[in-house]
């Protein structure tokens, strides 16, 4: 039976908060954190933190708990019982102000109910603007050695989670370069809940080093209206799949979330051409061409 | 029994189409719609048509006629048997150049299967970036208007509807002014097909001539970039809605339409800030103010 109490995942996570957003403040060497205290009417609360800065155009990191008796659509939705409930985690988007920087998104989350069921869930995955095959195998890598420390079939079946997950059925393109996903990690299959919060835990501390490597290697490199162009075109990329298909964004604006910290994720200016085209052998087709499901990252720069 | 054929029905709205995109083409004095026509697998197709003027920044306007065995998701959507459909009509939203000038939406659309079972549906509304209260008060007049020649509950009970559809509820706020939403409008309740197709008529009919008016009146005022500023905000709700709340988009991106044909909707360049807030007594806080279910907007001004 492990120790380990919901406050200590609680605890656990407001301390991610604040050592990432360190990180992220550091890299970007002018934009600080401007924090939001909220608290939800049903129980809990958050705190939510965007930076403007000079590398980050915008970008949310995001700490909530919310508890209490557990909302009529949250049961229907998950398929259990009534009961009270904590959902915690750290929430995580950046829109580089560089289209040659990519955005990335990372969330790490778990969740309990009253009758003793708990899992975790979580990932970290990439879009670039302009994709950059060693850095996406970098990535990669990185992900799937968190994965591999704590199960050879993490990496493998995450990685193809986030490939599902992260698709823009009606463009039939993924959002970026993937990364994992994954949801319901429980106490089945040999796991404890200490065995999976360790993993939670890696995937939680390897965003901010990752990330503020992937930027320094870009963020000097020239661009232009070109460039910014197409930036835009992904950036309204991004905005259809977290407005359409992404089920977070829908159930939070759906069951009364706070508007605002869920929709922090939406980047600061998005374009929407109709019928935009790619100009063949372009750095823009070279991208729109891997944004393919099924890609061994690591075998492909 | 009517002699008014599915045949009649689709002629009419092409030629609706075509009217509509001479007229627009004249008030804009530059831009030239361009036509796309594209074929559904299961039967039928459409023709997109799209300008990019000096007034109208982005605007499309849509015919589509798409006929086959009714997919299970539309029979399931709409409670209905299986067997074959026919859904047609023309679609239009009009991104224009300067936040003086409201964006506008207008959709006729008529519906039948193969067991006799028939219905018309449709809407027009309007979305000013700054809300005039004489303009808006004009336009729910026109609209009144033709809704009282056919029958007088059709104004309140369609101005209702468009003020409970054109919600975003995570916002707590109306797409714009409102206008007239209906749907399923079928032979019940002593009307015909004959009566009820007068009334879309007339109401696709009303569209071209009403906002090339509300167009001519706003296209010469003064505006900076404060004014662009806010006309991205305010479009950026514009995308909030369509994505997340318009069941028309998401049930054609889910079901397979043509995604370019139903983005169109989304505007040229959109703007996400968090916590934006409006200036005390400016006139987007005026704006701001109006965006309220139940405004009677003939007795405001």
């Amino acid at each position: 039976m492990s120790a380990l109490s919901k406050d200590d995942i609680i605890a656990y996570f407001k301390d991610l908060q604040d050592d990432i957003c360190r990180q992220l403040e550091a890299a970007d060497g002018q934009g600080q954190f401007h924090e939001d205290q909220w608290e939800r009417a049903g129980g809990g609360g958050g705190r939510t933190r965007i930076i403007q800065g000079r590398h980050i155009e915008k970008g949310g990191v995001n700490f909530s708990a919310v508890h209490g008796p557990m909302p009529e659509r949250i049961t229907q939705a998950l398929g259990v019982e009534p009961g009270d409930f904590l959902a915690t985690g750290v929430s995580i988007v950046l829109h580089p102000v560089s289209p040659q920087v990519p955005i990335i998104h990372m969330n790490v989350r778990y969740f309990e109910m009253s009758n003793g069921q708990w899992w975790f869930g979580g990932g970290i995955d990439l879009t670039p603007h302009y994709i950059d095959r060693q850095q996406a195998r970098y990535f990669h890598e990185q992900l799937k050695s968190v994965c591999d420390k704590h199960h050879p079939s993490y990496y493998p079946e995450f990685k193809k989670w986030a490939d599902d997950y992260f698709y823009l059925k009606h463009r039939e393109e993924t959002r970026g370069v993937g990364g994992i996903f994954f949801d319901r990690l429980s106490g089945e299959g040999g796991f404890t809940k200490d065995t999976r919060f360790a993993f939670v835990r890696e995937v939680g501390e390897l965003f901010a080093p990752l990330y503020v490597k992937l930027m320094k290697e870009k963020k000097d490199m020239p661009y232009g209206e070109r460039e910014q162009s197409w930036q835009r075109i992904r950036r309204g990329r991004y905005v259809e799949f977290n407005l359409v298909w992404d089920k977070g964004t829908k159930f939070g604006l759906d069951t009364g979330g706070r508007t605002e910290s869920i929709l922090m994720s939406l980047p600061p200016l998005a374009g929407w051409t109709y019928m935009h085209e790619v100009e063949a052998d372009s750095p823009e087709a070279e991208t729109q061409s891997l944004l393919k499901k099924g890609i061994d990252w690591l075998r492909l720069a």
